[in-house]
């Protein structure tokens, strides 16, 4: 391990460095900030034989599974590459002066574009060392909006960190990005001293309930509060209604096995939580399935926490275990389905519908269509919510449910493998998230970066390029409340 | 005054009545929510004979203005109606299942849309009985939205709210509106309880800072922390330069005091700081100018809160008054305008960069132009910042420094009268609002109450109309990343 703590000294010196670096990247042209994009992509992609092992070496992870998320990242940085050329994540705004206007009074020229919010910090992932790490998405799009970015290295692969970032900076240097513009700190205690900082402007965090809520309070609690975007904890409920669990429980119990033990079951879409009824077959299926494989933990801290939550929810006195003990908190461990009733959960949601990071799942049976809708009611906030059905069930009023509970939902397909979209939305109401109106993943993720500016009555030279009558960078823009192309 | 405190019985029946009433309501077409707007405009409209007198006798605001402040109220929620009919605030995006997606793996098909956060408080303010109070900007986008709203009295004006309220009852009723879709909450207790309840799912204040934080920190200490949008202080620097000192320095006293005083100087975007070259003749302008005319304050409490931070900016050992110190501090207070410079507001910012609610303005002259940025760079969060400046003047360093630290920046005009457009951005970082990203005014407000959904695989009959392959409501969608109408 390489973790040192990052010193007070050079703290200073990257938050110094970084407000430097915030006003020339924010002037720097969109087109200019996207070349910075790509080359930082096609870096990373050369360095794939340098990094895929160490970050093997470090998290476990298979070589297989690294290497496509990898791709994921790179993909990731150019396509914000895109949206930045493309335009219209400006959200351009131009009201001409207009002496008529009927609100009583008139309206002046009124022109608003969408800026940088200055340096921010990153937390990274341990789950994800490239796609939700050094490179991953909360630094792909703070870039792409135009904001420095200091890095918190995570603990489990501090050496893969180290070596991605020289990448990372080694490629914004060679497109002429200004110094400073990216730095990692590792440490408690120096993470805490850049989040607390006044020249930082917004945060962002994947990780636990517990570690996101610390920082979230820490942000809110400074002289200043700022925006910090902590996704947290999601059992994401998956909900088989009756016909589909009639009509392929084979391939609903196949499909679950694989969906909740992909990557050990350390994905945050994880199915943790499925909800069957308490007829059907898939308990059953489930216990006679050839067992998932064992896949070794990211980390010792990360199987240590899964063992005690395991613990905790195989002595709940409403749970059982489908799965043999033997091997499930054995290192690896061996994936583990566990079953309760729908009367347990609603009773006691706060012990029961907890994430277990790592290969476990909680098979939950109800009687009927209004326990299933009541089990629903009591979710808190999660990134997904999945039914499987059948055409023709009536499942509008649960659907209708969901919606506000899950920032995803999902219809006949399992929640883990997150697209990089335009419309992927991957957040939710807490605790899945701080921010219930953000994604970490899609374009719309570069809003959390972006503060609005209005500009009234300002001559052509004074206004950025975006809100000029010649619209120099031919992007979308919004005239007196009509969307037109660029 | 008639601002007996809600009984916590009450509270509870109307956060209960609001939870039901809120997935009527967001189900609701937003066509029809459009003409539950109207139908509200409409009726305060008809109501301006009753609702003018009440709101001049407990505000003492002058008839002209309050006639003038609802029809900008009405306005808004006309102005809102049309948003929902128009319908790209959904920010509707459809990604098409695409199994050549470059990400390495099939894109499943992916749709995502806006829905309503569910129920919010807000807290209405006492300087805009109308357009910041019971049928404000807040209560306009929170309903456009599909939210209910439990609005907290302001105690300044208990009983224009209650009949304000009625109206606005009565009209949402008329038109079929779900019962609890709005109801008033007096009190400060009432209000921490609403607050503080799971059912709410956002607030918003309009206020002083210390009000707006103290809000802010129980909103953030929740159990789940929910968005809290506060709009605090803000002392709108205007900076002349020292070309339009020399060119203009009539016009510009003239409208500095215009400004200043409007509405007795209880505007949040009075233009509370005017920087000025030192040799510059607008001090000694303002001193012989005729002195604007007194208007009493609000209510007691503002008078008295005005009168303790001007004894203080007066008693400030780097401050001179321009004006008279007689009948500074009177009921009604003649305007006073103070005077000090670069190096005194420089060295304690914290004492001399303060909103004083009130007529009361700080001039401060500068040296030179690199003090002038000195000043800026020190500056926190503001609603707006203006320049005003010939052609020629070399203020590109000094816009992009403001854009940084204020919402809305202005160039030759001044700050005060907020227009409700399109492209208006009312907000600012802190301490101007506690969400840099968000608006209280124009059509922008209406994110703050809304979060992101993503459905994928879904089949059309349980896709919200405006993410189904027909686009019934005909609305713009960005369909594969790209834009088109409706």
């Amino acid at each position: 391990m390489t973790s040192e703590t990052t010193t007070p000294e050079l703290v200073e010196q990257i938050l110094a460095e970084a407000s430097i670096a915030a006003p020339l990247w924010a002037a720097t042209p969109a087109a200019d900030r996207a070349v910075g994009l790509v080359a930082v992509a096609d870096a990373l992609d050369a360095a794939a034989d340098e990094l895929v092992p160490l970050a093997h070496d470090e998290t476990h992870i298979p070589d297989g599974r690294l290497r496509f998320e990898l791709g994921r990242t790179t993909f990731q940085l150019r396509l914000f590459a895109d949206v930045l050329t493309e335009g219209s994540y400006l959200d351009a705004r131009i009201d001409p002066a207009d002496d008529a206007w009927p609100m009583g009074a008139p309206r002046p020229d009124l022109r608003r574009v969408l800026e940088p919010i200055g340096p921010v910090v990153v937390f990274a992932a341990s789950n994800f060392p490239f796609a939700f790490s050094v490179a991953g998405g909360d630094t792909a799009s703070a870039l792409a909006a135009g904001c420095p970015v200091v890095l918190k290295v995570h603990p489990g692969h501090p050496r893969l960190s180290v070596a991605t970032a020289r990448v990372v900076r080694d490629a914004l240097a060679s497109t002429g990005a200004p110094t400073g513009l990216f730095a990692l700190v590792t440490g408690t205690r120096a993470a805490q001293d850049v989040l607390t900082d006044g020249r930082i402007k917004a945060g962002s965090f994947t990780g636990s309930i517990a570690g996101g809520r610390a920082l979230l309070d820490i942000a809110g609690s400074r002289p200043e509060p700022i925006p910090f975007y902590a996704e947290m904890g999601s059992v994401n409920p998956t909900f088989v209604t009756r016909a589909a669990a009639a009509a392929r429980p084979q391939e609903i119990a196949a499909g679950y096995l694989e969906s909740m033990s992909m990557s050990a079951g350390q994905l945050c879409t994880k199915p943790g939580v499925l909800v069957v009824p308490e007829d059907s077959d898939i308990p059953q299926l489930l216990r006679s399935s050839e067992r998932p494989a064992a896949g070794q933990l990211l980390n010792e801290r990360i199987q240590e926490g899964y063992v005690e939550v395991l613990e905790r929810l195989m002595s709940h006195e409403s749970v059982v275990s489908l799965t043999d003990e033997e091997g499930a908190y054995a290192a690896p461990p061996a994936p583990t389905i566990l079953l309760t009733d729908v009367d347990a959960v609603i009773k006691d949601p706060a012990a029961l519908l907890v994430e277990c990071f790592g290969p476990t799942s909680l098979v939950v049976t109800y009687r009927d269509e209004a326990s299933l809708v009541a089990l629903a009611a009591g979710l808190e906030g999660q990134l997904t919510a999945t039914i499987l059905g059948e055409e023709g069930d009536d499942v509008h009023a649960l659907v209708r449910l969901l919606a506000t509970r899950a920032g995803r939902l999902l219809w006949n397909q399992w929640p883990t493998g997150v697209s990089v979209t335009y419309a992927q939305q991957h957040g939710g109401p807490y605790p899945a998230t701080s921010v219930p109106g953000s994604t970490s993943v899609g374009t719309a993720a570069i809003d959390r970066f972006l503060r609005p500016v209005a500009y009234q009555n300002f001559p052509q030279a004074l206004l950025p390029p975006a809100l000029r009558d010649d619209n120099p960078e031919r992007i979308p823009r919004r005239a007196d409340g009509v969307t037109s192309a660029g």
